[in-house]
């Protein structure tokens, strides 16, 4: 057996995969609400109940990192890692919470592909944090996050040129742009996650 | 005289309060330039004189920090303290400068339940700065203050959902929102503020 | 020849003057994009290009930071006057962007204005880069881009005044809205940067 270098916890790494695994639920709920006939009361009450799960996740990492003497990667990692996956649950959980607010009627199609984005990315994101133990195969990982925002990026980019396109009235228009808007910022925030995650591997390599 | 473990310099806990202080005053000068027949160019003077007093006061807080050796508690702790109380200052005299700037003519009668849950969290908060000298019986006010984060955000959702619910001209829907939102950030301010003290008292404990 | 007390790496202050001169090219790039007749496509293409480039010199100062072992200031400071360098790009970008995509026909001649304001900061930033080497003579730019900013924050509100006067349609002061703001970031991100060359100047006076 390899000697090991320092003691870590393992659980850590259960607790980041398990905050992974929350936001695939909430992509789940996302694509649910855009949905015909979807119960978005039903399911808006659902997105709440992962969000705060994932709240809960969040918070037993950063108790954990305050009690624990030597921790797998440097604190601040861990911390930064925790609270950037805690903050793509917050955009999705904006973006199903606006929907049932501002009780949009019709919403363009492009946001169907947005949330296309969002449910790789959560998957990607699962499969790549049980990884982070042994920091091996994480490249594949983030360089395919990368490639996702750019193509979410770009999609956004059309959205925004289709609310604008004069097929909507200006105060849908401005329903639709907050909607979109958290979609967009939830991307950004899977990618800030693999973005840490390259920090991290690079830093232990 | 019992044996203290570490000097510490009083003066800090004296400038967060100080800091504090002027944030009760930022959210009353709030409060009167919602009152009808408010003179709102006085009124946002004075909020400009206030902001630069808290500005003042932030500035002494991390001149101390860089020139002191021993601190109270952690450096970045002291620092995030002190421009998490400034955040709030900001984002206050935001919402008054916007109210004076956009000639808002009508304001929705829930802006004044969301000035209130401000001037009982900048209370609160005052409250709570002395208390960082001896860490004790601060848990009351951060709880307090999570509890009215959470009234203030449904509040915010309330206001949101009237804005569109056809009683108001797009265009003043789209200055309104630019206020109502500049308030929410100034609830969360508050609740960033309580979950450092936490920290720190957690650190500290 | 004079000892040196730590021995440091020039080229971390070439690389921060590459990436200010990158800004310096993205302001006038931004200028471009709002005079008459202009080959919008073109502009935002060649925008896109600087964008990519000063992302590239950004990468390099981490690589870097992550790879030497004695660095001319503290990394924290070099990595947070790398992305606020950054930062400032990816707003002049964003506002360019913007025009293309919303397709603006008539824009305030207040923007002409905030864009010399960047233009001004620019020149004054890619001046002072080089300087951070011996530290000196660094006050007279941080007093001026401060002073620049409240110039630009002083333009920014009279440009929102201007956009709620009743002379542009809703779904213009929509557009226009998104705009004017990216460009305020933008002169504030010129601040933020400022504040970080103070604060590294004061630690190492």
């Amino acid at each position: 057996m390899a000697f090991r270098f320092r003691p870590v916890d393992g659980s850590f790494f259960e607790l980041f995969t398990q905050q992974a695994q929350h936001l695939t639920v909430g992509a789940g709920l996302l694509a649910q609400m855009l949905a015909e006939g979807a119960d978005r009361d039903d399911v808006a009450r659902r997105m709440r109940d992962a969000e705060h799960a994932a709240d809960e996740t969040t918070h037993e990492i950063v108790r954990k990192v305050n009690s624990t003497f030597v921790t797998p990667f440097d604190r601040e990692d861990i911390y930064g890692l925790a609270s950037g996956l805690d903050d793509v649950m917050d955009e999705m959980d904006e973006a199903v919470d606006l929907i049932l607010l501002y009780e949009v009627k019709s919403l363009p199609p492009e946001l169907g592909q947005q949330v296309e984005v969002l449910q790789r990315c959560a998957e990607l994101t699962a499969e790549a944090m049980p990884r982070l133990r042994t920091m091996k195969d994480l490249a594949d990982y983030w360089i395919e996050i990368n490639r996702l925002e750019n193509a979410g990026d770009k999609n956004h980019r059309r959205t925004l040129a289709s609310l604008f396109n004069g097929s909507y009235k200006t105060i849908e228009v401005l329903k639709l742009k907050d909607i979109v808007e958290a979609l967009e910022r939830a991307v950004d925030a899977f990618e800030t996650v693999a973005n840490r995650v390259e920090t991290i591997a690079v830093k232990e390599s």
